[in-house]
């Protein structure tokens, strides 16, 4: 929580629930990752946040962007990114989305199989594609399953494909796993990457990026790495695996770029107990799981909290969110204490929140409006 | 699929993915429960599905309402529901938001803790209260942990404390599980409801009334039994247990009220393989976990699909969304198949999606705008 935060909801007593988020932290991750990866170009994951401030600042910063869908070109382009800054990274498309983007001047497609590969070369011809290939995810607080990505052996294929289809075969993409705590999977990722580039240039495709993908942390309770090992980590594997011949590296960092940017701000709507004499307290406040806090689910990420009453002596809760639904508990397996000051109408700030929450927050579940974003 | 939303479906082409909903066929559920259930009062479940026309439908034919949040009551309030027909039934509710409903003319309040039961008694004096007791969920598909109810030893204290707070101690409610396929639960849940109306008698409290909750089925791919047999069942519980002095009975049903009348229609966007060789597809719709399938998660409910071309020989997928969300996957451990038929640009219709999907669906997730909803 910093400063500006902190004075801006002491001022502005917001409607509860809301989500705060300090545009300077965005500014000073952006430069900390160009700082610690000089040789990178950022692409920021829009989805992790698609705020109007928050990408007009990035863009004024020089950023080029990794969009999802339509709708998220649409915004880079309202913020003034132009067409050769945004990249095309969702490997699951509409032929007339591509068409759309293409039209719009975007040159560079991600792709995964060949019948997205089909559909890139029918509606941007002549275009820059990477293929996904699926790497290890262990060690990442939020992994990401086998829906992206495919067998490098495919991916072999598939780029000599792209090539016959009038295609770019540009480069390589994979990604570690979200909130990635086990540094050590970047090594073997960038090896299966640099092996691609070897068995393609025998077949005189010469590939030219590597596209690194997400990874890189918030704050969220577990301790993590700072974003400088995470960076020599980063370069010692492609330094290792390309030697001198080194690759243009893309980075699509997300979470690490605005996560710690934003907090929210909740009310205590409800405190109880299920039986006479219970120690744990059930804590109900006022924004849940359907209300942007998604990333909850199966308690996979474990945001930090803030009370009034910090410090004070305190007890194991459960903490829920304030809608119908029993799926909409937050943190019941997960320990977490909380003082036993505390009391309904308190303010709970929980830290981190600035990605993956205000998208995801329900357009109206049970009658509660979405969550409400200050940029400020 | 009813030949109405099939007529429309082929008439309008609305994009995809939407949501149709045949009120004819809420129309019916609603006559179809006053019918084999005439001794309960109907307060449909709005959380299901607010869309005005549903409300407004219900309305005319005299149904009550049960409402999560302030908004919920002011979509009734605007569908023309007269006070006395809405019950505020969520137990987590912010102490302005009881005085609002109170204004507003609502007397009937659910309860279930000792904190609740203060802030009702500030802000609607006199109102009617009732008390949601736990009870067993087993058998549910979508089972409701403890985050509602409290013991019934709890219960009986509180409906006492109610009466000293200056509030009317009406009744209790249970909630026996959301798509509840056990039927033996309503006897054991309705058993405690009785129970506590024999416990508080002795204090010369005299319950009135027994909330039923939900739990009354929708159609997806796990075959239930017909509703006469859920209504036969409460009904011998009810018999069973309060003999000759019946209390009044609620019922808030919204899956099995909604649920059948709706159909998502959604269009293939990708399918692909993993490897070279891979038997299993990966199928991609441009509807998923955060576009209102939330009810998927754990892959708990499970949807029957149309494609257009069943019946045809297949094998077996895994169903996934349009989002660059590991997480958006629909089905990838329950077994579905579907034809080697299907290509790109299909479209595939998602049953009984009536309930538990519009309101669920996320604001502008990956830049994708949230479900649309077609009452015809």
């Amino acid at each position: 929580m910093t400063a500006k935060i902190a004075r801006f909801l002491e001022d502005t007593q917001p409607p509860t629930p809301c989500l705060v988020v300090d545009l300077d932290v965005v500014e000073e991750s952006y430069r900390t990752l160009r700082t610690v990866l000089p040789l990178a170009r950022i692409f920021y994951a829009v989805k992790a946040n698609p705020a109007a401030p928050i990408l007009d600042r990035l863009n004024g910063l020089g950023s080029s962007f990794d969009t999802a869908s339509r709708g998220e070109i649409e915004m880079c382009l309202r913020a003034g990114a132009t067409p050769d800054r945004i990249s095309f990274g969702n490997t699951i498309k509409k032929e007339r989305d591509i068409a759309f983007a293409y039209e719009a001047g975007v040159r560079l497609f991600a792709f995964d199989s060949a019948a997205e590969l089909a559909k890139i070369a029918a509606a941007a011809p002549g275009a820059k594609v990477f293929c996904r290939i699926l790497v290890e995810c262990e060690g990442a607080e939020w992994p990401l399953s086998k829906k992206f990505g495919c067998s490098p052996e495919m991916a072999v294929e598939l780029l000599s494909a792209a090539r016959d289809l009038g295609l770019d075969p540009y480069g390589v993409s994979f990604h570690v796993g979200s909130q990635q705590t086990n540094l050590g999977q970047w090594d073997s990722a960038v090896g299966r990457a640099a092996a691609m580039f070897s068995v393609l240039a025998e077949r005189d495709i010469a590939l030219k990026m590597v596209n690194l993908g997400g990874g890189f942390p918030a704050h969220y309770r577990q301790g993590v790495e700072p974003i400088e090992r995470y960076a020599d980590v980063v370069m010692t594997a492609i330094t290792t695996h390309f030697g001198n011949d080194l690759p243009e590296i893309i980075i699509e960092p997300g979470r690490s770029m605005v996560g710690d940017a934003g907090v929210i701000q909740s009310e205590v709507v409800l405190i109880s107990t299920k039986e006479i004499g219970d120690e744990k307290r059930w804590v109900y406040l006022d924004v849940g799981k359907f209300g942007g806090l998604a990333e909850t689910m199966d308690e996979a990420i474990k945001y930090k909290l803030r009370t009034p009453h910090d410090g004070q002596v305190g007890g194991p809760i459960v903490l829920a969110g304030p809608t119908c639904d029993s799926a909409d508990i937050l943190y019941e397996k997960t320990e977490y204490e909380m003082p036993f000051a505390l009391k309904i109408g308190d303010k709970v700030e929980i830290l981190s929140t600035g990605a993956y929450t205000s998208t995801y927050s329900a357009v109206c579940f049970n009658g509660f409006e979405p969550l409400r974003t200050y940029c400020i």
